[in-house]
């Protein structure tokens, strides 16, 4: 028994746009989809049932972070992640890698793991592709991944097919490592920097360890948007049609449509709750920074395109007052906008995919954002 | 026609606990009552929706900060401060008095009101009955109250005498300067420090000026409890029956079993979500240091005897996370239940009553809630 199948229902005929559904134990996901981050057990500001109001079902979480705190065994009593934190529906949790290279001050790689150390208390603590799986078998996610090594950018050649390498290897290791195969599905990683050639080995060579479905990691770490593009449009190609493709890290609005045409099915990113604190918002004509003077006596919604609960019911004038009045109820109100809003543009988007529309409702969408042509790169 | 009616529907044989109904443009209003402070337009972290849900009918909100942020004004154009925050039950505004006094680095007190800086800007600004009065009107409370001045504790006796006569000449400004009686019901406050004379006669004094209801200023601002309670006692004697008598700021378990068996109808108090933003919480066996690492593998509820969102739905192992990792939603959560605690408790206070229980609830809460003696100072 598979812990996750994965359904193709529609493709864009014009671009890699693909319509599917993803079953997993606790939920189905309707693909392409936008999964809000929940780091610590928790997507910042936001309640369980507030995620399903606005039509989540899939969420993020950190096993770096719950590693250190409060540790797997706590949630692990608690009877896994979803009782521990409430959430009824899908869960993924990252390997730990990402966080390790990106958090931890001091670190030393070696075949066997990651020495580093905490950026809580400061103490060693050491990440293998067995513990890292140990670690996620017992936080219990519907998917998790394999751990690997995400090389920055720029980077060495070399130094990025040596990587690659051990990366492959610790996938082979993290597959023997995974406890509960028929609970969690396990997916690969695809690395490789920018480097063609090496996407398009570990795209093979991952396929062949035959996972349930597969990332693509390494983007979004500071190369120029057309790169991004390009390469990902590359890796996508040498995927398994019928698996899963997650995009890590990546969720602002065009990066959703890009990676959506390039075929991808999966994308997370703190951006949405992030930007919220900072009372920035995303609306159908752009971005929008509530907090400026601007918006003191705009007594309208955030987005006048846009239903959610916030927009139905509070002001712009109200939401700055929160704001510029350290009032917490202000950042739940934009984070709730900004995760209502991906997910819903993640809706039609699929919508568009089914009638055939996606390119269509993808230059509409440009056009009223105010996204300038570096960012539509892509032959249409 | 009248902003507020009020009707006595039972009363504690044994001590002066009375079970009342307030009507007010925006809601009715079972006393005696818990109202949440929502002093910029928001009760910490909580939406409107989880107050409703909670069970709140009534909350307030402050004059002074809203006067300071964003301006009575904005509140004003955004269609008043129910519209604005989103609250479509009762919202009782104080005269900003108390703040002026409390928050303010530096104030001159004359007869015409009080100058003072905004502790936000730095800039002086002026409040007078009538400025209090008119802001009040702006904001469009079901509830107001006179601009008063709050004697500080201990205070010399004449300056309390004195205080006292202007704050009575005060209340005659406020009502003076009232333009929207039909619609908001202004209140008196009744000061006079812990002298019981000069309690008694602005009592006496207020009630020939005929309010709507009546407020009890001035306790819990350092006093020993029982002196608090002794001084309580003897200014509800004095106060008319067939008005909603309302002590302000005053908001503990044990304050509110002390504050109705002497004739108190309203409380309001930031304790539920002061002390929930430190970690710490109400149960029904006394006060909880959730974020404690006693608690860090204890899978229950907050309060087992508690039938609330939070207890039904989160250890408390998660709620101890998300403290200790500065998630916003365990404060949301800690918040929540506290607000809960203290709303059930006067449903509870007020069956008791209906029923005749009234000092038996009070003597089975205060053994669990290990109450000392000091507490239960009244004679039963």
């Amino acid at each position: 028994m598979s812990a996750l199948s994965f359904t193709l229902l529609a493709a864009c005929p014009k671009s890699g746009a693909r319509r599917g559904r993803i079953r997993t134990p606790h939920a189905v996901i309707e693909t392409p989809v936008f999964m809000p981050v929940g780091t610590q057990a928790t997507v910042k500001t936001l309640s369980p049932d507030e995620l399903i109001a606005i039509g989540a079902h899939i969420i993020l979480s950190n096993t770096y972070h719950l590693h250190l705190r409060p540790g797997e065994d706590i949630v692990q009593e608690a009877g896994g992640l979803h009782k521990f934190m409430n959430w009824p529906r899908a869960v993924l949790t990252d390997s730990g890698g990402f966080q390790v290279f990106s958090l931890s001050p001091l670190r030393k790689i070696s075949e066997e793991g990651v020495e580093f150390r905490s950026h809580i208390s400061g103490e060693k603590r050491f990440l293998s592709p067995e513990k890292s799986i140990q670690v996620q078998n017992a936080l219990g996610a519907d998917i998790i991944m394999a751990f690997d090594e995400c090389s920055p950018y720029p980077a060495d050649r070399e130094y990025v097919r040596l990587s690659l390498e051990r990366t492959a290897r610790w996938a082979k290791r993290s597959q023997s490592a995974h406890r509960r195969p028929d609970e969690q599905a396990l997916f690969g990683i695809i690395q490789g920097g920018m480097d063609l050639d090496l996407r398009k080995q570990a795209a093979l060579q991952l396929a062949d360890m035959d996972f349930p479905g597969y990332a693509i990691g390494g983007l979004s770490v500071g190369e120029p948007k057309p790169l991004m593009h390009e390469v990902l449009a590359a890796t996508t190609q040498w995927m398994p049609q019928d698996r899963p493709r997650y995009l890590m890290g990546v969720g602002a609005p065009d990066d959703l449509f890009e990676g959506v045409m390039r075929g991808v099915d999966m994308f997370d990113c703190v951006l949405p709750t992030r930007i919220a604190r900072n009372g920035t918002v995303f609306t159908s004509r752009g971005k929008l920074v509530v907090r400026n003077a601007a918006y003191a006596r705009d007594y309208g919604p955030l987005d006048e395109n846009c239903a959610c609960y916030v927009c139905k019911n509070y002001s712009r004038a109200y939401i700055r007052h929160l704001i510029k009045a350290d009032e917490t109820f202000g950042i739940r109100l934009t984070s709730y906008h900004n995760v209502a809003f991906l997910v819903k543009l993640m809706e039609d988007i699929r919508m568009s995919i089914e009638n055939g529309t996606f390119l269509v409702l993808r230059k509409a969408f440009y056009n009223a954002y105010g996204y300038n042509d570096d960012t539509t790169s892509y032959p249409v």
